[in-house]
């Protein structure tokens, strides 16, 4: 019998993971939920522009996520967990197991460890589960570091690169990149916590954990890169030497020793698009993924391929390293 | 608290397992195994040529898995399952979930559906799991691309290819593999089931099922692969033109169509060796590990690091699909 599935939210994300979910035989869509008033009462068909099952978009999140009751969510609303914590807990009272794109939710323990504690004990009490996942974070930077784990002995330390030429994806991605700023709203993008990309801290703590490292403290840094030649970004152009993305990485440490470091470079034009995996041991293992891991449509399909295993989980607040590797 | 760990088999792969386990503080070997009579009544530690708990090694394997009850026994006897059921069965008996080298046992609904019938059942009847695994079959060809399908839409067919350049392995691996036979000898070799890699349709069977492909059929071809050179092997030479290794492919496939192809060469001075894996789909991915994922080491390890998971699953026969990311 297929699961019942509610969507939340309906951005582009949310879109993909809609169409996603509408290919997946064991997935019925039978509610959807987003708070934009140009969505709410518009028929699912025409927003996600795919033939669905007749579904009304609606903005009682409750009552919609009644109809899905004993299924499972697939949410898509924000990056913050702070911020959608009570969307959670709602659907989680309602009797539906989660799949969240939530960044911070897919090592919630680093950054909101109260909030994870309660939403932990929630699920528990529900006997439900729900999980944060998506591309990055989710799997490149954590999850398929953690599985090359499986063949190495002792790792002393994760080492990944993940370099996305951001001219093919999303205007949004280019911006919250920081294209077309200049240096001093770039940083108050940075400080704002406008520019950058949320998730990266929580992979490094993830990475590092799942092949059996210890982390007692993660940073990270956020720089600007800058064009070496005019650039073209989705309706707009950077000159040569403007800012055409960023460079975050995030470090892990144990006992003050770095334990993982994690290199992300999206920007317009940014060369050897890729994702690099090294695990240090012996035997270690180095992979390359020439061009990299697909983006949004990948994380549209992470969600909805983690559907039926949450379903299917132990009850409670879990995350990608718990996840079996066949769907 | 610590595992309680038995070993069965102390060939070079048993070695290496009971190496790696003295590494990991979760595993405490309290109990070896072996038939050969150069082995028996000897200390562990000397036959690993590693310091070990106090354990001497016992021919008698219903009375030295009994030490370990309530915990795992780590196999390394053999690779065909009619052979070595009764050990797996006893292990089961005396209270032992079970993780083994054996390449049949990775997927052994293949060739051997009523000995895993058999094994499932008393499994589950024990409240116990066993599990097949290695890096080949159990990682490269299977739990890897499998993982890998998580990024990937609709799968139309996996693809992997692993060189193996035979020169870097043990002895025994070129010899199994053709290295200095000639033609007559490698055919035979081929269909008394000496010559060959055991476990190639296994892991076609397990990558297709873990992209979410159905398979109804499972073949594979070996042929011999010729020195270009003069070529070196472990204590003898082939001469230009002569056997150094084999080229083995399996394929599955569903309703007549070709849904994986693996195709593997292992031979003494292999150009390129390398493991590649390509998931065709919208989106896919093509994963690359440059030098190819080592082999004997990784194997004991990928041992070890299932152990603490078998032993936390469900009971029943599993397969390295239902194994989860992190250690």
């Amino acid at each position: 019998m297929a699961i019942k599935v509610a969507l939340m939210g309906l951005g582009a994300i949310g879109r993909g993971i809609a169409r996603c979910a509408l290919q997946k035989h064991d997935l019925e869509i039978v509610a959807a939920i987003d708070l934009d008033p140009h969505r709410v009462g518009r028929k699912l068909s025409d927003v996600v522009d795919a033939p669905t099952p007749e579904v009304v978009i609606g903005s009682d999140a409750g009552a919609e996520m009644r109809k899905a009751q004993g299924g499972i969510l697939l949410h898509a609303t924000g990056s913050r967990l702070d911020r959608i914590e009570g969307e959670l807990a709602q659907a989680l009272t309602a009797g539906l197991c989660v799949v969240s794109t939530c960044e911070e939710l897919s090592y919630p323990w680093l950054r909101h460890p109260e909030i994870a504690e309660r939403l932990d004990r929630l699920a528990q009490k529900r006997k439900l589960a729900l999980l944060g996942t998506g591309v990055n974070p989710g799997f490149v930077m954590d999850r398929l570091p953690a599985t090359l784990g499986a063949v190495c002995g002792h790792v002393g330390r994760v080492r990944v690169t993940r370099v996305v030429d951001s001219r093919s994806r999303r205007k949004q991605l280019q911006l919250k990149t920081g294209a077309g700023l200049n240096e001093e709203e770039f940083d108050r993008g940075v400080d704002e916590g406008t520019i950058g990309h949320v998730g990266l801290m929580e992979s490094a703590a993830l990475a590092s954990l799942g092949v059996g490292l210890e982390v007692d403290e993660v940073d990270e840094s956020i720089d600007p890169v800058e064009a070496e030649e005019d650039m073209q970004g989705d309706g707009f152009t950077v000159p040569k030497g403007g800012i055409v993305g960023l460079k975050q990485v995030a470090r892990a440490f144990h006992d003050g020793k770095e334990v993982a470091v994690l290199d992300l470079t999206i920007a317009l034009g940014a060369p050897q698009p890729r994702d690099e995996i090294e695990l240090e041991g012996d035997p270690g293992i180095r992979v390359l993924i020439p061009g990299g891991t697909q983006g949004d449509k990948a994380t549209a399909w992470t969600v909805v391929h983690a559907a039926p295993l949450v379903q299917g989980s132990e009850p409670g607040l879990i995350s990608v390293l718990d996840l079996p590797a066949g769907r």
